[in-house]
């Protein structure tokens, strides 16, 4: 029998949303912030080209791969040539065609991790497990099977690995010899600016996921895999199989955007804002939430926390309320109740931010108030 | 261990070729004929929108659904909904996206069928088994098991099945309650404009799948299912996880395509052209290759024929002199070697048409002389 899979708790929050809803549920980037102008340019260029919208080469255009190349080679020092570069179809891909290709039956994932990845894993019947900490891969991690690592900003705790937790993650994997699948969706979103070397540079049979979703616009649907050369030969049938190529014209967009103007000029707006924003949420949250224990990411686009309460229930009651945040449970392998929650501060306006969390504060405050009228009516009539 | 596939033929050809290369192997629409000025206009409006790059639903916009919908309530003499149509990233990641959540073992295919869904089942370790005439499917066809019909102008031998053929497998598939998957890729290609009732509309446990990229143009990578509304649903999670959801600027621009422009008017160009490309191929064969034996087809992209020889070694001779087309053992589930062959006349001028094929039968003249010189030498020699 076909494995039964829900849909995910997180799109359909997504689907259920309407303008009048307060969502810190996705992880939407803020639309306000896509490079609107340098990206209709570059599509007003391409659009001169009639084999913008004609069929092309399953593993990516040429000119893009090698630019994600020379990103990789000059700012995560990690050298790499245009035929280790895959063009996927939004990273969220590399999940599937990775796993297709390689991996028999398991993958050990982090406690608590990317829920699309958890998705991914399970539609194609392979066994998920979580691991609580590097350790405990050492005799976990089995041979042929997989791992899934989010080393910086992960989604959704937003916590990075550090060199020596880097190191001793390639160190188990040099020993059990499995796959390593490590999702660089945040990777260039660290508030400061500063980039990690990757587990991926200690360890040849590692999959390392790229996306310009986070960095530029996630509605053109591009992401790629940097690979041994010879694993990517291997991943392209699959890749080919799925949907022969990842579109010609998101492809060409991107290219030109990327010629015409600096990656990293842009993003230095995208992260000053998100900066800003993350502030701001904390300080609502100490503000009215006080209860609520984080810890301040220092990038990405999520604030992880924890209630004092069961919030998965609480995220529902929220809801009615026409307010969204992800109940920490959805991020577990195996689906445990949890008093974790995860809130985006990227896409909503400071307005938002502290009008939700007011609104969140005033729900918890009502819940209170009624257990304490509970314990009073039954103090008053026991 | 994993079932191991082959890169696709095709693919290969694809990437191998060069600006230099006559190519008859493609499925390649003629990119002189994407309507890019509409296009481009279309592309601007969208632009005007940060949400053309924002992420979006899994089943897709609900404007270009609605739009999808009625074309079949319009055209095809078949009533949908959008509720009953799910985008999908090209027509190609249907075939992934359906078995997965459906199809347990094996797939029924026609002999000769699609490369691409042939490379897409066995990806997800299905079994592919070809069937040579429809009543074979009273035996052959499983419960619980798929069957994969291309009912007009199939690729690659551009024959459609009539309306007593299309009733003859609806009733077989109800007594055996399997899964049909019917693709249309080129069911708005008959070059007289005639639209034929799919299948799907006589049976409930069907997926028909349909493509923008026959008709307006692939570099968007832009499909379709439609289905059943409960098997809609079904298939979502499957789609979530494959790539979250299709490009929200590619279903935009389509969106905006198709309303400010009449897409049978377009199509009548289309059409056109590909019926004077086709009886240009057609009058080259019969004057430089009469040998080839072949049926004119009345819609689609493809000539199919038969050489008096083996055409997958003919096929490589003629590559080595720049000029592609498919031998058509590739297009077998078994792989079995055959003298039949298929020419796209879509994406090549008149000039290059006769000038490959001329190349082609000056190769042929030559290998006979050369047999006969041979003949001839053993004769004097005995």
């Amino acid at each position: 029998m076909k494995q039964k899979i829900q849909r995910s708790y997180i799109r359909e929050i997504l689907d259920a949303t309407n303008k009048e809803t307060i969502s810190f549920a996705g992880g939407l980037p803020n639309e306000n912030l896509f490079p609107m102008d340098k990206l209709k340019n570059a599509s007003i260029k391409v659009l001169e080209n009639s084999m913008s919208m004609q069929y092309s080469k399953s593993q990516g255009l040429d000119n893009l791969r090698e630019k994600i190349a020379k990103l990789y080679t000059e700012y995560f020092d990690f050298p790499t040539t245009k035929d280790e570069i895959l063009i996927t179809t939004g990273s969220q891909q590399a999940f599937d065609i990775i796993s297709k290709t390689f991996i028999e039956k398991e993958v050990l994932v982090q406690t608590p991790t990317y829920i699309g990845a958890l998705s991914a894993f399970k539609v194609l019947d392979l066994k998920v497990k979580g691991f609580n900490y590097i350790g405990s891969l050492n005799y976990e991690l089995k041979k042929e099977s997989g791992l899934y690592i989010m080393s910086d900003f992960a989604n959704p705790n937003a916590k990075s690995l550090d060199k020596i937790e880097r190191k001793e993650i390639s160190h188990i994997l040099n020993k059990t010899n499995s796959y390593l699948i490590e999702d660089g969706a945040y990777s260039l979103l660290d508030f400061e600016g500063k980039i990690e070397k990757p587990i991926s540079a200690l360890y040849k049979k590692s999959f390392h996921l790229g996306s310009f979703s986070k960095i530029v616009a996630p509605g053109l649907r591009v992401g790629w895999i940097r690979s041994d050369r010879r694993l990517i030969e291997k991943i392209l049938v699959s890749k080919e199989a799925l949907d022969l190529h990842t579109p010609t014209l998101n492809q060409m967009i991107l290219n030109q955007f990327l010629e015409d103007n600096d990656l990293f000029e842009h993003l230095k707006i995208v992260r000053d804002n998100y900066k800003d924003k993350m502030e701001f949420m904390s300080n609502c949250f100490k503000k009215y939430i006080p209860s609520f224990k984080f810890e301040k990411p220092k990038g990405g686009m999520f604030i992880y926390g924890r209630f004092d309460e069961d919030s998965f229930k609480l995220a529902k009651e929220v809801l009615k309320k026409n307010i969204a945040f992800v109940p920490a449970q959805v991020f577990f392998a195996d689906n445990k109740k949890t008093k974790e929650a995860r809130f985006n501060f990227t896409n909503s306006s400071k307005i938002e931010i502290e009008k939700g969390i007011k609104e969140i504060s005033k729900i918890l405050t009502l819940r209170s108030e009624s257990i304490w009228f509970k314990m009073f009516k039954e103090r008053l009539f026991s």
